[in-house]
């Protein structure tokens, strides 16, 4: 999942009623098709490879974050994956990727007492001084409370102080997310020094989410990094006290030249209109931190497995079937942009994008944008996909970070939605590792793209694109 | 908890059944003694200060290895703390101890795939060279396998992979944690050049358990670390796929010479009978990962709250109570050792030692070691303990690691039996925080504390001593 919230899928903007309710199917699914749907679902559910192909991914190439060593092998291992496994026009298409890296960091606090804070630099931070950079700490329950403080945040290292919601779709991230993107450059218009987050995440554990801090460019760039849970709780409890709390941190970081990477694409010729293409999106990259199961080395895994498992089936789909494993979507969405300028001539003949970026939870239902007509297709494959418990439908939103690149020209969005209630455990952490998978739910993730991709790809005609008047990004 | 399982309290030798069932009560507690024991239960059980006292040795001390700083620290904390609280007699008493530092570590796969791996010394171990040891892993799941894979064993960097599981009496660590404390040398005997141990724990954190490594005379001292349960899973898979796997690991730490710590001591004297003791033990050292919140910091807690509150009783205790926060439990058992040899000549005098090390769970009951005559006594105890839910009780063991140092005089030992469910999934660690308090079960293992203690010192006459034949320590 993005570093920023205003991409995700989670800031979902809600269309007329009228859209949600229409009834008029422009673009049937044939009653062939829509049993096909029904028997992939119940075979994929019962049992998929999704989990396997995650392993690989997280094994063999690991932290990955865009233009890192990690990064290039998880190019050559999906490249190779998918080739063993018959997809057709398997290739990497280059995309130009900022570079960060993070070489060392520490922090401690130094009055009222000594102790040291489990921290990790936020991704894209500047440096400290080789030496560190050592102040009194302000500490920041909102953006407001910053505002009335403006004066005493000179000279200081702000700590932002806001937990972080466990919810089922995500959007306590949604709301404390903005503290880790937008809080250095917000405390640095006041004079601040240096930025603590804390971890944008619902555990209780002494490892510190990262991603990404968006630097405002009116506004100094400030040393920027977030602390554990329990260190947080340890500041709060701290500055509680009513005394000056100071705190020590070192971060070696930055960023490098701008490196090279690529989107893994491959395909599912379709039989019929092989020209027509229905995108199943997901992200190769992830966070330096953890291995990337979860954010997306899981989304890699479902949509490999419903392409996979589409390709296997008696009569290939009537469309192409297309898997995107995009890159640089943590640190900048160059993958997703790229992919956009890259196939401009061809996105008309894209039918409709789907992308799975919610980690290992069991599917909820989908999200869509596409043009009010495509109401009564949705709500076909809805009923599909009831038997898996994932047949709630939200309108808007824009799919996910990387596919939301497709909105300006009209390619109509899928999210889907999934079991968020513990992503934020681990989200962005060096607890993102393969054991967190879980395997059952990611076959009925697996099930439900399979199901919807099969299904945009089998309607008579494409579904109605997004109209010119909603093709506004969000972001 | 000691690094060591034979002195545990888990390690519980069943006496006779006749001892558990015996009705002689030759300890009468007086009807009013028993009344003020219930009141007392219920006041501290109702909401105890047992958390702030944990919070303040955390916070103001944190990780307190025996001869660190944070160790000195404690020391004074607590010295500071139970004068303000007036207690009598409040007094450190000297301990030398060994002293071991950790100053770096590193570790990571490098075939057949690169992964970094989290990793930790263990307490004691010796270092690898400066630049590190790599040798290629042999994956053991039990002691009878590396007996029959000896041959393989040189040259090698010996991988102990066995699960811990989680009991609510802590039994599972005592089953897996002697790959921890004996692995490396019986490893070494067959020429492996280093040893890295599957997390003793039950969580699925990135945050290695540390823990003593006891080395054998007849050994090679080699290089011995604990990986975290997830890099375990990755290296168990690795192994799987049956190729050489390799690892590189370096540890930077080390003994020096040894230190000087304390033994904290209070009294609540006794108002008839101040010569004869009841001690109530914890262990105020902490292993350096962590801030020594569940192990000790807890235990701490309980036996200052639970003294603290019998003070504060409209009448003193007949006996006097006495708190002993121990120095170097975890590595070395020197504030056990010390507090015995100090107090040599009073032991005869001390009528009980009750030790809290078992972090903060809920209380179960209780364990006990003496004269089969106080079993009727015991029964007393455990029905006030019953409205705690807590009136288990348990003939045997050594009621835990410092107070065991006590067995050979004779003194009957009582261990407070809590839920140690949750406790392996942050002992030895990082996660090892003030957060993880539960104040409710603490307050209730304070209560349960407070009972014991008090009844202990009301009897008209002493429980009976462990008889002569009972007194061999299992360690």
């Amino acid at each position: 999942m993005t570093s920023s919230p205003r991409t995700g899928l989670f800031a979902l903007i809600v269309l007329s009623a009228a859209a949600a309710a229409a009834g008029t199917d422009a673009a049937p699914l044939p009653p062939e098709s829509a049993a096909a749907a029904a028997a992939l679902r119940d075979r994929v559910a019962a049992g998929s490879r999704a989990p396997e192909w995650v392993r690989e991914i997280t094994e063999r190439a690991g932290p990955r974050l865009a233009g890192s060593p990690g990064d290039r092998a998880a190019v050559a291992v999906t490249l190779s994956m998918l080739r063993q496994l018959g997809f057709a026009n398997v290739r990497a298409e280059k995309v130009t990727v900022p570079v960060w890296v993070r070489t060392a960091e520490s922090g401690e606090v130094t009055a009222p007492v000594s102790q040291k804070l489990a921290l990790a630099a936020l991704g894209g931070s500047v440096p400290t001084s080789p030496g560190g950079l050592e102040a009194e700490v302000l500490r920041i329950t909102s953006f407001d409370q910053l505002e009335a403080k403006k004066s005493a945040a000179r000279g200081r290292i702000v700590f932002y102080d806001v937990p972080t919601e466990r919810t089922r779709d995500g959007s306590g991230y949604t709301k404390s997310v903005v503290y880790r993107s937008e809080g250095a450059s917000r405390a640095a218009k006041f004079g601040a020094v240096g930025v603590l987050v804390r971890s944008i995440g619902t555990d209780t554990n002494r490892l510190p989410h990262t991603g990404g801090v968006d630097y405002a460019a009116d506004a100094p760039a400030i040393p920027a990094a977030a602390v554990s849970i329990p260190d947080a709780d340890l500041l709060a409890h701290l500055a509680s006290l009513g005394g000056p709390v100071r705190v020590r941190f070192l971060l070696a970081c930055g960023a490098l030249p701008y490196g090279e990477s690529a989107n893994v694409v491959a395909d599912v010729p379709g039989r019929e209109k092989p020209g027509e293409i229905v995108l199943l999106g997901a992200h190769l990259d992830s966070w330096d931190l953890g291995r990337g199961a979860i954010d997306d080395g899981a989304g890699c895994g479902i949509v490999i497995e419903a392409a996979r498992q589409i390709a296997a089936l008696p009569q290939k789909p009537r469309r192409t079937v297309r898997v995107v494993l995009y890159a640089n979507e943590e640190n900048g969405l160059a993958g997703g942009r790229t992919y956009a300028e890259t196939h401009k001539a061809e996105l008309a003949h894209h039918v409709a994008a789907l992308e799975a970026d919610q980690g290992t939870g069991r599917p909820l239902g989908l999200s869509w944008r596409a043009g009010s007509s495509a109401a009564g297709f949705f709500e076909q494959v809805a009923a599909l996909l009831g038997p898996l418990d994932a047949g709630a439908l939200t309108v808007g939103g824009e799919g996910g970070a990387d596919i939301s690149c497709l909105l300006p020209a009209g390619v109509p969005l899928v999210g889907l939605a999934q079991d968020a209630s513990d992503y934020f455990d681990f989200h962005h952490t060096a607890n993102d590792t393969f054991d967190k998978i879980v395997p059952k739910d990611l076959d009925r993730a697996a099930a439900a793209a399979a199901v919807v991709a099969w299904c945009l790809a089998e309607t008579l005609e494409p579904i109605e694109r997004v109209p010119a008047d909603r093709r506004k990004l969000s972001w």
